[in-house]
């Protein structure tokens, strides 16, 4: 018998190099086809994946260096956050169940302005990451201060970034001026420019924070460099009713006429966008971040997430800020609460299946950040941004369909093993480019100098 | 020094007896006065909390077999699931993102006539009582069929029940006729009696497919036992439209006008309540079941849960089942989801804050089953349901409020240990009143059987 293997092993053709064969239950590989492959593997070779297809198929073809092999497991794309605020993991619940403004001037604004600088912001990151990784999201999409911070500190624990630096018309702890910012920004786009993990971007925090010619200003940075620019569009009703009242026109509609979108842009929240707004985005090819557990728990309101997918514009998922607006950041909840809310406001349970949610977390999200040719899927060429999620816990079994199953049932501290382009991030739970120890301590210090510095215990 | 220590110990009074003590970073005791005690501790004797306190203060005063200590963590009342159907776990998402109609009559009926015996419910309740002590619930409240086999299972995992046997106007697993599921909920209820973990319940399914005259005898049944009625109550739009067209009168009325309201009552979901319907409930001391999840996916409508507590109705949280309508038992994410829901669908966020919805899960939950005397809360002579929860993950960190952490950030898998009746069910994440893998196991075992029985792969 033994003999026999032998002869057939010597008259296959000899099997292609790869450094790692990951197989499992399921992959599911968001190509085109939507393909999910039962008893699956992919092969990965440096950055890239080179091979998917079943595990025969796959073991018959690669010969890897390195594996991981779970049965009871779903292999999927890395997941996409298209809008988030990393460094205010330091934040986290620091002022809930409250009004924007009051959460704004009495909290956020005071505790900005008296904690942050380079060192908070890096520890932040630090935090804000582990977390990320902890529940499979491979790629974030960042809008914060001293962002080449947010940069380095995103490289050095192994995530995929697309990095905003703010700009904004008010003193802020980077920047004593908007000019000032702009000028931060152009330093920052330099410095980053064909990063293999981050992609630099200006981020103008808003029409209704942002001078017009800063708008202007951080459009041609975006544009000089081929990068996207970010920026908050529509979150609230006030935010609309303001600019309509001022200014005579929606918001986007401010950004069109300004040519703020001319060229890429990632707006996030889009809750109160208008019919019209949506013509001029879709025109523009902008992609949006809907962030269900922001809008929800600000009480901003329930973006038209069906409507904006059918005409083709990539709404991906944000976890947006953790201070108030979500306390973490687990696209795991915000896919199954991107479902959930579509469904209970229109009463109609047929909106935003599964299988829509898992893809604005990953195919559409990375269209929504110009990444589509890299990421979001499973596919030969693509960079390897992959995880491992374990389908052995109570909650996840039995097992009738893999994506809802993803989406509605397993969590974010199922991920066990998290790969970014071709790097090994989470080996069992553990984050391999972190210490985790030493960042959770930081993080309490960090709680108890917050918490003085707003008044409270 | 040794001297003077011995000299102190042996002035001190003699310490009392404890089984256990529990000690943690915070102590939320949810007692009248809502207390966070940091530095707390908790001590057990027999199936009773005999003293809260801070660490020092229960150290001092007794002495315990064994204890249970870790700084990073929260100890809290065990959670209590007011609505569930436990042995559907087995059908966990068997169908999602289909209309009410289509999901039971293409799925759900035709799966649970060819499925559901006494065996699946028994294999169907140690899944659903392993998620659910996994995530922190230490009470839930049941409708099924071969509630007896239910509550056999729910006493063997060391849970505490709610357990009602369904009455319903049509054959159904259990029972032929409405007559013979009244007759094997009497028999039930005599078997169950007075049990420290089980109260038994006769639960007619709703009023729109059970008689006037099994409503009536099942609330006899309930009177004469002294135990309360479960029903589905104002699930959905069409349940209440289909009442007033075919009665005349809300479902809440057709109860009243049938004196099926004469004795405790647990309705679920309460979704479509009118304001009459309201002042009826409050006046009869009815309790309510909110079942945020549920409601959401199965887009059943927004319950009016902030009017609902401000009028005294003790409206607690269920989970329901897991089928599509939620697709797992899993109640931190139920607190969650019934903040979220309240503040999008009024554009108010300081609607069902942190507190209210942690009171949700613990002391009104306790008081809509008719148990807030024996739990729901941590204080002196409370049966002992308790659970730590740990707070040293990566999205814990860092805590500015230990409620608003328990509800917007932590998770059910946060859950290191449980106690149930003075009994340790969990201990480090291992569940030690049933056989995990085994469970597990037979699950997958009814997953080809189940889908194969609705056409499915």
């Amino acid at each position: 018998m033994r003999l026999f293997l032998f002869f057939i092993a010597i008259t296959l053709p000899a099997a292609e190099k790869a450094d790692w064969i990951w197989s499992a239950g399921h992959v599911i590989t968001m190509d085109r086809e939507r393909r999910v492959i039962a008893d699956g593997a992919i092969a990965i070779q440096g950055d890239r994946i080179v091979g998917v297809g079943t595990r025969s198929e796959i073991d018959a073809r690669f010969k890897a260096a390195k594996r991981i092999d779970r049965r009871d497991a779903v292999i999927a794309p890395g997941l996409i956050d298209t809008h988030t605020h990393a460094p205010m993991s330091l934040f986290r619940g620091l002022a809930d169940d409250r009004r924007l403004q009051e959460w704004l001037e009495k909290f956020i604004f005071p505790a900005e302005a008296k904690n942050v600088d380079a060192e908070f912001v890096r520890w932040g990151t630090r935090l804000a990451c582990l977390e990320m990784v902890l529940s499979g999201t491979t790629t974030y999409t960042d809008m914060y201060y001293f962002e080449e911070v947010i940069a380095e500190e995103t490289k050095a624990a192994g995530l995929r970034g697309v990095l905003g630096q703010t700009v904004i018309g008010f003193p802020v702890p980077d920047a004593k001026t908007p000019q000032e910012g702009l000028a931060r920004t152009e330093r920052f786009l330099q410095r980053f420019q064909n990063d293999p993990l981050i992609v630099p971007a200006p981020a103008p925090h808003a029409v209704y924070t942002t001078p017009d010619d800063v708008l202007r200003g951080a459009r041609a940075l975006a544009n000089k460099y081929k990068v996207p620019m970010l920026i908050h569009l529509s979150e609230t009703k006030r935010e609309n009713e303001e600019s309509k009242a001022k200014r005579g026109m929606t918001p986007t509609q401010l950004l069109e006429s300004l040519g703020a979108l001319e060229g890429r842009t990632l707006g996030a929240h889009g809750v109160w966008l208008e019919d019209g707004d949506l013509d001029i985005l879709k025109r523009r090819g902008v992609g949006l971040a809907h962030c269900p557990s922001s809008n929800s728990k600000l009480a901003s309101g329930v973006a038209r997430v069906p409507r904006i997918l059918e005409l083709g514009i990539a709404m991906g998922l944000g976890t947006d800020g953790f201070a108030g607006s979500n306390n973490d950041a687990n696209l795991f909840e915000e896919m199954d609460l991107a479902a959930k809310m579509q469904k209970v406001s229109s009463l109609n349970p047929e909106l935003l299946p599964a299988r829509q949610a898992l893809e604005m977390a990953t195919v559409i999200g990375a269209k929504a950040l110009g990444l589509e040719k890299q990421i979001g899927s499973l596919e030969n060429g693509k960079r390897a941004d992959v995880i491992l999620v374990r389908t052995d816990a109570p909650h996840a079994v039995p097992m009738y369909d893999v994506v809802s199953q993803m989406v509605y049932a397993l969590k974010g501290q199922d991920v066990n093993d998290v790969m970014v382009n071709g790097k090994l991030i989470v080996k069992d739970r553990k984050v391999l480019t972190l210490d985790a120890a030493k960042i959770l301590a930081k993080a309490r210090e960090y709680r108890q100098r917050v918490a003085q510095s707003v008044g409270i215990r």
